[in-house]
């Protein structure tokens, strides 16, 4: 029985256009393979994948079930074809979506993931440590295809200023060795969108996320690695001011190759242990924007 | 003791602008007092609030402790001053942010609450439904502010698609009565951001919003009650297109008033109960251009 | 219309009984009332809210409406009636959960709810704190009703193990002042469940809680304010197993007036900044027992 | 350098027994292998760990390390060697943790997975489909180890009286199909406790869990699907009650084999669409007094 429910032609019952329209919080896991991949652990990632088309004024209904038809051909043809990143995974979904979606304008693609990363503890103990992934894909009928990749790092940061109060009240300023200070789990986030011929390798965006909270942190930590992280974050205390422009000098420095239309985004979400809410720090800029505050602040402190 | 830690004040170690700097999530409660406001139930609001302000290049540190002050300042205030609504209260802030922050340029206020409203079922029986309120406010130094106010309504919509398929399928296509379709919870949300003289109520944007899905939803049904809800909801089958479109529609309509560069964000999230995902529709638009297209449009089907 | 749909009262499709039928996640504001509350942002508490009642092999369906309705009856009506408590609240609940669910032989009502008390900082500054009440109850037809008061507060722990494992790893073992350590956000919960004549006050059960983590946490802190909050911390450093004994040392202290069989459960979560994860410590006991191990112990060291 | 830091053999500040010290919330991947498993895609399993052991109270702290070390080595060396369930790499870490923890008398861990399994829509299309696993084991010291094993799935429940009071409501008693109702996503959980020796596979309990509710629900359904599943739903509508005794009749039909000690918790959860809170229906109950209830009632209508 060939059913002709085609309500979704119809006229739209006011003729608005939308935005965005398409299915949200689908759960898939992808093969990922990519050169140097050797922990199967990591070669499967579960996503949690938001798919859109815009839809136009004359339409009354997207097809919803095409955006989980794209979805289906690329994830789970990942089994016997594993993808290379989410982020092509992203791109290549939007180039489906405008080819099933003759009418639509517009495609977005936005990927998050845990994904797990080996790691070295300071005496050098393996780990396998958690972060998440953000990836994503935007393309526009005719135009160019953007893409998204970015990371979420938990790590740990120390307040310098309560630091030096603590010091002060004691009448201790220099004992020699770092002072007490107030510290606690802080998220940093790198998100990178750019061009789709950009090469960008997240275990790298970590590298830097990791680089500019006071410390890393670790799932196993022996008494010597606890102490040691203990002492690093105290000697390498950070607002989360600090952390967010350390991330962009990181940023900046490590991506000389990115254009200057590169949109960055760097957060740091700090949850505080001595109040009962959060401090917050971010930074949304071109690259561009980054490199020339860079050029007129060199040398910086 | 005067403590001498002045590291905010420090250069920052990079020289890079940050956008926004601040606290988050910080719960605190609101005393609230309109004109024909009886029930002390939704008097006192609890609210989820951010608020950043931006730091200059050459600044290390914010002082996050003021943005907590102003927020005591005005919220705990209330206790003796109610505020008249969560977004002039953001406002308010806002105006405070810039004044105690001497070195930003904006301050960003943003709040998220819940609300209860008195309502009927459809034979008249009284209940009392759960709402959640956005509200804000945007202000740049020796410029304008801005101010957010918007809700998010739980109701219900029955697909009109799966109506017209089953229907086919049966064999039945005029029973004379409604066919069974699928049915859901469906978030729709209608958010408003406009200049600050604008005045908006939250019982009408929610009023609004529980007009473009199928049904409102009841904390309490009997019988009669129930099956007038799901008899009304397969009368007026919506697909979360439908949804943003009435909702588009009803907010063109209702707020002549609101001038051309009023931001309109209606989204609608329907929580499928024939998938585990969500299907989704957004509009973001700004009042001119949706009144234009309304023009285009008339008469809409 | 006298509407006959009776299925509930249909044979159950397989004969078994069933432990608990009924709502989950009500959300209802509440109006409270008790001698000596003059702050008006805590007369209001939003509850969310789980009523069920179990359910006999010969019957079908419980109506579930009627929930709602008890509900109602004590919620909504708390506008004119204030309540005195939320644990009152949820036995006057339990009581007409039984009138109207004639076939029921046990009702049980739990709640969730925000709450904010004063509170004042080290140097006496004023500050609104938020903590989470558990409260509930269960009863038993033609037998006894047993009522549950509880506490979640959100505090700060350092750790006593890094601290001197620092020490040793630097060569100064007394340096006249606490030592760094890791410190974070440490949430302490304790639960007591009794007869309904017993009197627990929720302000007394969170300065226990307060009491048994390094330090309580603030919203507000000036400088001064957050050096003694950091230097208190590092003064009192406690592992989870001891904010959880010393929960346990002070309720029994406390509490002499409370029965041997009242439970009571004490667990300290605590964040850990040096981790991704969280370490947890709980102890599930009658007073009774606690009693016991107490008089064992003393004098503990 | 041997560091010295003992504190954890102290002893307890209090003389209390503790009954669970450990870790929550670890992210582990782990490799699984059994026979007939070909899809590369659920060959990876991103858990959630909680794993605690009890403490006496001549000691102050538990070495919180040896839990993440018996973690670690379980699930990291999965890699090589994969686990063939998550109960069973559960009951591995309980035996470790006795090992490791020599003077704890209980170790606990607990597990809950994200799951995809291929299934089938009505008309015979693949699908991927999304589960929640519960998996666990509880060991007593020169005592018996059990283990838990369980199952979350999303489906749809239609409701049988609103089907038959609209019916009455609009004359039509006998349309000759299934009449209107309101339906909506129904979280079924079938959880299992029992000895080591016993065999029970998820997919099975998958299966139970999926007969139970009114139909299961597809993450790609084309329009006669779609059209299936509505028709499926109304034609077996279910009560949240229903659901549980379905899941109860069919656990005591499929698990002869299993002991009469065995717990058994039979969980529906309904996000209805006519209220914005939940339906709830629940059995605890070990399968001995399950097989005596069925036995009274047999023959069931």
């Amino acid at each position: 029985m060939a059913l002709k429910c085609d309500v979704q032609y119809g006229k739209g019952s006011s003729g608005f256009k939308l935005t965005k329209v398409g299915v949200s919080g689908v759960r898939k896991p992808v093969l990922i393979s990519r050169p140097g991949m050797t922990n199967p652990l990591n070669s499967v990632i579960n996503c949690n994948i938001d798919i859109f088309v815009d839809l136009p004024a004359a339409q009354r209904g997207s097809h919803l079930s095409r955006n989980v038809e794209v979805l289906r051909m690329v994830a789970d043809e990942s089994t016997s074809k594993p993808v290379s990143s989410l982020e092509s995974m992203a791109v290549d979904m939007v180039e489906k979506l405008l080819v099933k979606h003759e009418y639509a304008q517009n495609a977005y693609v936005k990927i998050k993931a845990e994904y797990f990363k080996a790691n070295k503890t300071p005496s050098g103990r393996d780990t396998l440590e958690m972060y998440t992934l953000h990836a994503g894909a935007h393309g526009i009928r005719g135009g160019e295809i953007r893409k998204t990749i970015g990371v979420e790092a938990v790590g740990m940061t120390a307040c310098p200023c309560a630091q030096e109060t603590v010091g002060e009240m004691l009448g201790v300023e220099k004992p020699g060795f770092p002072m007490m200070s107030h510290n606690q789990r802080n998220v940093c986030s790198i998100i990178l969108t750019t061009d789709v011929n950009q090469n960008i390798e997240v275990d790298d965006l970590i590298a830097l996320a990791e680089k500019s909270v006071s410390t890393p942190t670790f799932e196993l930590l022996k008494r010597e690695d606890e102490g040691s992280v203990v002492i690093n974050a105290h000697t390498n205390t950070r607002f989360v001011e600090d952390v967010v422009r350390n991330g962009l000098t990181l940023v900046v420095h490590n991506y000389s190759n990115l254009p200057d239309d590169t949109e960055v985004v760097v957060i740091s979400d700090s949850q505080e242990s001595i109040h009962k809410h959060n401090a917050y720090a971010e930074r949304t800029a071109t690259m561009g924007e980054l490199r020339e505050e860079r050029a007129q602040n060199i040398p910086a402190l």
